[in-house]
């Protein structure tokens, strides 16, 4: 293995973070939907689901991280067993729709613009992730480059809605909350860019054991902001919303 | 062994993202039940209860089929442990008739009908189940195709009910409600045509890992569109309905 045993110390504590983290925001989110007028509360509820998937997810990761090496006299060997890199793409399709439906929730437009924002940047966001796939898994430089531009195209038009689509909504929220509701769909925008660049740092000069550690603490740092950082956001824009309302 | 690392990753990547459905569904569903009229609460009670048993047998099946195969050196070899297929029918068994019970508790049909339909959709749908699982563990491909023809039977059954026995009932629902009532039924009809297709892979030509890993992927997209996006759709039809009910 071109990894050394402190590097591969480090991305396993890298992913016992991340899963105590979300495990306990999932705890904070859902502890705290009470706090909440009933209108936000499927924001919450869904807020506590993402980090609970996430959870999930880097539980799998870690074990599918422990089974791929074996530490014998002190040097790292492979077992045989790949790290399984699917276990964080299976959680990206499942939780990068599910953000951009907390976020449009929380905003409580109509029914009808609720429904069909959902679903043009929930599909996006579910194809973005899906063209990233066959890139992240191949070896080769000029394959991962390929599906990395083809996933940047539903990744503009995403950032694209958020920062100009949606200005007209936000526009129309109660004044107290709009500053947050800007300031949780920049979040989004600003941790949702690190994603494309970690996936460009094996074609940036790192290599081996190397670019495997930044890759796998980069995603790492990127998905505790996109998630948890982000659920805290969303439920103190619900809290503040509530009470203007109340 | 004749299944590929590459196919065994595969399966193993379908069946975690068949817990982390149905898991996450679960919550939902739960979590949503004070969103509905007290009348439709059992309904979703059911919902995420039928969710909650596949995501408990989802992770047997990942763990067994863990068990049945180890990566020796890059490739796979069979352990002596056999995939044990009873867990799906064993889930089946339970969770198919409780969908049924599902549709029919949203619909709020009297006391009497609730009781005789449940009892006949989930007694044929049990059967059906019975009849099916001799046929999925027999090597004999005359033998899969006997147990085929005798599931149908109560299969048909069960469709022609959807089809043709609720129409009546459909029709005395409140009108916002009647197209996604229909749909559910619809769901039901399209999605479970879904499981005797799969059932004969293997006998359509379909050989060795390329068999396996089609029935096993095929079930599991089936299952999360039949319980968890059906789940969700009921919940969907329960809240319009309180909403319509004040
Ligand atoms: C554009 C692009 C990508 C974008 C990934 C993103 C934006 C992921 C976001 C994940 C989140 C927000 C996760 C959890 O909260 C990939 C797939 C790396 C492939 C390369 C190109
Ligand atoms: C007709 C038929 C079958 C039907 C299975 C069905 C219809 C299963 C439905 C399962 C659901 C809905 C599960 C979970 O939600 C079998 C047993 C494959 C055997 C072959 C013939």
């Amino acid at each position: 293995s071109t990894l050394s045993l402190g590097q591969y110390t480090f991305v396993q504590n890298a992913f016992s973070f991340g899963l105590a983290v979300m495990a306990a925001a999932t705890l904070f989110l859902w502890f705290s939907r009470s706090h909440v007028a009933p209108a936000y509360r499927m924001a919450i509820t869904i807020s506590g689901l993402v980090t609970a998937i996430a959870a999930y997810h880097y539980l799998q990761i870690m074990l599918s991280w422990e089974a791929a090496f074996s530490a014998v006299g002190g040097t790292l060997e492979v077992t045989g067993y790949p790290f399984n890199q699917a276990y964080r793409y299976v959680d990206w399709l499942l939780t990068v729709p599910l953000l951009l439906v907390e976020l449009i929730l929380v905003m409580r437009l109509s029914k009808s613009e609720t429904v069909s924002k959902s679903v043009t940047l929930g599909g996006a966001a579910a194809l973005m992730i899906v063209l990233g796939y066959p890139g992240e898994v191949s070896e080769d430089a000029g394959t991962r480059f390929t599906f990395w531009v083809l996933s940047m195209i539903p990744f503009i038009y995403i950032v694209y809605q958020l920062v100009v689509g949606l200005k007209g909504s936000i526009s129309k929220q109660p004044e107290n909350v709009r500053g947050l509701i800007n300031g949780a769909a920049t979040l989004v925008v600003v941790s949702w860019l690190f994603y494309p660049l970690v996936y460009l740092f094996p074609l940036i000069g790192l290599t081996g054991g190397a670019a495997v550690t930044a890759v796998e603490v980069g995603y790492t740092i990127a998905d505790i902001v996109a998630k948890a950082v982000f659920g805290i956001l969303i439920l103190t824009i619900a809290m503040r919303k509530s009470e203007a309302e109340g």
